[in-house]
């Protein structure tokens, strides 16, 4: 519901006891209506029952807007099909943070930054290796996130706009790291370091399939197929995992150990089976 | 909402459009009336609002009854003083999982089942000693239960009652002992094995206080006390932590998984201080 | 074939190109004859060819007769039935070892000196940690026993008597400890370590299904039976893996390397299938 | 014994007793002949003995013919000179499992097949790291390339011909680096990786003397001279480790476990003293 | 030399150049004159010159008195010999550390605070289980001892009589603990506890001594003897180990540096054979 | 005091009493004349007391002159500027252990001698991956040194001058690669390996701010910058590190725990403050 629109029309409720409410309907540009029902206990004495909040939004999304049945999917107003036409992974990253696409200069500046965290803690790398050799990948995930709380403190501060961006930059740049070396893990392969000058997918591509063993080369066609499932993954404005974040995040819970909630919620097969 | 009942009065939806909805209402033997919102975006076009899902009840518990206006807390349909004057925690435990308070048989089978799992496996415990010294100590929690899916592996099958159960003993039964070797990391001192002969709560202060250089004396004051303490927080319906787990939960992920990330939802300030 | 004996009779051997060769008979006490094929390739220019040394005897075996046909076996002449009936594994070990059972004062100092080396080295001990939670259970033993030779130096000159004695008072009484570290590690439960108070399988059965949350009834029925088992066990002349052990001890290896070798040889489903 | 034949023609045993038996000639194309004991006992009651094995043939070798006095020794019928002279250790090995040289196709698939396997898997890469500095290197190899079965499992059906062809192809790719790390232990390096851009002897020669402090050039010399000493040492028919390896396999152990005792066989001094 | 004092005779000093400086004398009550050379560079522009500063008095102490030649040793005033014959190692520390003998209260709240510190942080403990097995004793106290100021932050502030107490407290506590499990390391034997009902003494051979495997008895001579060498060893005034304790605390190093530094100077032969 | 000399002046002592003593005056090449008060007590019955060990020299150094107040400093007789300006670090090293500036052909010696020894024993690396992530890096130092003595036992011997030139060879080629690895702890980046193609001080920078993610281009300034500092602090005659050194060296310890020792001196913040 991007550039949501408030007007003063109403739905009106009427109980079977006679009771009556009058509840404000919020209209997005785009997408069905809603109305605001935070005053309907108040009002009337009932609250809505909704088992699996399949009819309650609860996030007014200023980045994405998705219509399933029309088959529309925006990123901060853009089409998916554009994007994934004239941009990669870390262009969209930017454009998800900072609301537009960035120039030349922007973009230049925000890989710099996201290079300068593609490392993990040396003892974060060998605290992995402490893992059973058949360990379950969504364990190593979430025993792993949720242990940079311990070593990157400037993202405790919840309420500072400049930690939680922080940890999200640390977060884009890690999470490859993290998963190449959880998949190493799994394939009992040695763990190979980022490799700074490659591009976000071909750095991914390379330290899960490079051995020291011999050059990796990295497929072009991979890069821009995985650059482009990463572009269409980037946000679905609230499902289950992004749920479980934000309810965990509403507790004030540091992001790291959100984000790692929100990985035990990818776990569940209902959630799509591609994510183990 | 215990013992939930349904009859056919509905409350009545009028929309600015003049659309229309009769949605039935849902009342239980206590609390306050409900209605059900499942076909509202079907008769109507509209999708209610909630921000923070405070006026929208999505589950039905046959377990507890709060009422926090009028300080009403049951369990099972007990009212919480009367348990926590005549019931110890492992009775309770007993009750919330099957409904009834255990005759002295009961209890003694249940209480004998439970002890059958207070060690862990060794290779968790050892791989708490790969964590810093300084670990947070709820990110230990976390990575530590989300690891049990490794080596419990008849808590995986999710759609069975009895891997359910099976877990759920488990969980009552380890994770005094997992708090209390997070709770030595801490301190610094050598972790001490569970007393089976003790009860559930002092088997936990014996394993948080005691240490290898000197006998531990329990304290049946600070016994009755943690008893307690544990007993009034054994339910609370729907809170912060509870619908972490059953939002992972619905996705089917394992047992370990979701209370993992219900701990990550515990670590927030903003449900309740004392759980650091 | 205790008590060997030689008289002069011979073998007479007739090739197909009419070469002879006469090669003496060994007669033991009990038993087949036997007839050494030493000189036959120069008295004749031929092998024998024997696949699985089914037919050819290659030890001399002052301790054990065994007449699988007749069920007779005989430990240093007395028949098992009378030492399974009035002597435990203790003794049966130090009559194998010496040839005669112990006196009350020899059987105490036996076991007092078994006693002074029933522990591992610390070292040995956490090795054994960092293997895989599920090491098989042989390849642990093997690697285990291999490694004595880096701990227990005085083994090593295996033309010594004494070390070759000493070796053998290390490996029965350190066997049970490694034996039992080994399960542990299957079941993941925490070692026990050796109570030297306790009787020898009394021990064993100690260090296997010991915990530390509760004090371990020993069965006196379990433990006479495991008794008898290794009794029964304690020496069977030549089959695969003591053939194996002098085999590779015939090469001059250490004594910890040769059993080693054998227990690799136990490993193979062929050689009784309760090994594992 | 290259190509065994066999004739009607028959050894003649008399006893002492007066009885008799006709034992089968069996004539290999090459070396001296040999008469079939196996049914010795049934015809005459008797055992051969031979304490060494020394005039006993237990195999019939299709690889490798061996007559120390003529100074003769082919592999696959091919004389060892013409061998060392026109092939390396790649296509020795490839000989020696195929029964003929390979063609340049074959030599590039079988080299590729190989450098497939060169890693070990990185829990035993690690699994090394914990040996004390001064492990003793045959110790070391034992207990490693016995752990091998419990990471490479397709080894363990030794009734399957393919797995225990790729048990083979596993064990010649990765005890160069088996044996390069322990090596490395040793002297107290860092382990290096295999390079699979070089050829075998080229390969081993880095892991053992490569550091990463420099480059390390590789002497052609000392490389062709390695690949000369493993063409010699390829196979010697029916040593002791060999025979260990029969002996252990013969109880239906796995791959790993069969030569892992071979190399206990190595360790003892009588084997020729270069192996330590 | 206790209880110094000072009077106004003076040491005359007459340079080759004719220079001339009077030094102050300082008479103890117990011992040889000095002089005070302060000022003697000042006044002549002479400084002393004394390899080994064996003429050279360095500090006055206020605990303890020798005179080698007469066989004299006080601590605090009190001859040795009384000490020995009436008091324990934890009267003689109390009495070093506080100039008086305690009474029965202050023995009993000084051993009960002991015994507060007897254990070390179990990161420590583990981390003396990193060393080799044959790591030198003297080397892995250096090293536990050094590391203490990464745990104890309460010594850091040298400058707070307060934490410089905690400081000797600690390391009166932890001392024992250390060198046993020092010795444990070298022994190849577990780590055992400190039990604190036991005295000084007695908890020490405990720890040394004592196996799992059985119970150890205490000779109550050899606690005795071992209490005795640790009054006659207690303070020695101004030796090597005790100089580099000084000097490397004058540079405001804190005091676990400052002891570990003065290990160091144990090691070394010229300092008593007896420490290794 | 480089090329002391002495002559047969001497300094009179007149005691309170009426006592004299005449004592040896021993003057230097540069710098204040001293007398020595070896025979003081011996003469007079006086010690001299210097509470800061000021006003007495205790070694004659032939390696550097200081002359604070005038701004001299010479090692070896070269002005410190003349070697600041054409020297390197290196050239500064074989000085100050040979008593000249090395030849083009004595450098190129020194430097490759030095270079074979620049790794560490890698048991002494994954040694430090134990200690904690924040550890201390003056106790890492302390401990990591100290612990030199268990891998190079050539150093031992401290009465072999080729020995103790051993150890100050390994200490030279080492010390930089163990300060680089305890300030890749303090930073939580991987270790890297010396590149022995590097300089002194590259090669320091490249250990320390080279990471594995990208290349690392060495500033030459900052190299030029750190080899000037090495150069100034390379020898300081007696200060509180180097009496430390000296004093524990006198006990015979070995060198490795000389050097401990001192930097535990260097700890203290009256020892400079750039040290941590």
């Amino acid at each position: 519901m991007s550039e949501a629109t408030t007007n003063h029309d109403v739905v009106k409720i009427i109980t079977p006891e006679g009771g009556t409410a009058e509840l404000p309907v919020i209209r997005a540009e785009m997408g069905p209506p809603t109305f605001d029902i935070k005053s309907l206990h108040k009002q009337t004495g009932y609250f809505t029952y909704d088992s699996g909040f399949a009819a309650t939004g609860a996030c007014k999304s200023d980045i994405t807007f998705i219509d399933g049945g029309k088959g529309i999917l925006l990123y901060r107003g853009y089409p998916i099909e554009q994007l994934a036409e004239s941009s990669n992974f870390m262009e969209i990253t930017y454009l998800l943070m900072n609301g537009e696409l960035p120039n030349a200069q922007e973009y230049e500046d925000f890989n710099h930054l996201i290079t300068r965290h593609t490392m993990v803690h040396e003892k974060i790398r060998s605290f992995m290796e402490g893992f059973q050799y058949d360990a379950h990948p969504m364990a190593m995930m979430m025993s792993v996130i949720g242990s940079f709380s311990a070593f990157y403190h400037d993202g405790m501060n919840v309420n500072n706009p400049e930690d939680r961006r922080m940890a999200a930059i640390r977060l884009i740049a890690k999470m490859p790291t993290v998963a190449a070396a959880v998949y190493k893990n799994y394939v009992g392969q040695p763990f190979m370091y980022p490799q700074n000058k490659l591009g976000f997918s071909e750095r991914l591509l390379h330290m899960m399939y490079g051995v020291p063993a011999e050059p990796y080369e990295i497929s072009p066609v991979a890069a821009k197929a995985l650059d482009l499932l990463f572009i269409l993954h980037a946000d679905h404005e609230q499902n289950a995992s992004t749920s479980t974040v934000r309810l965990v995040g509403s507790t004030g819970a540091n992001p790291f150990a959100c984000i790692s909630a929100g990985i035990a919620s990818l776990w569940g097969p209902a959630h799509g089976g591609a994510n183990e």
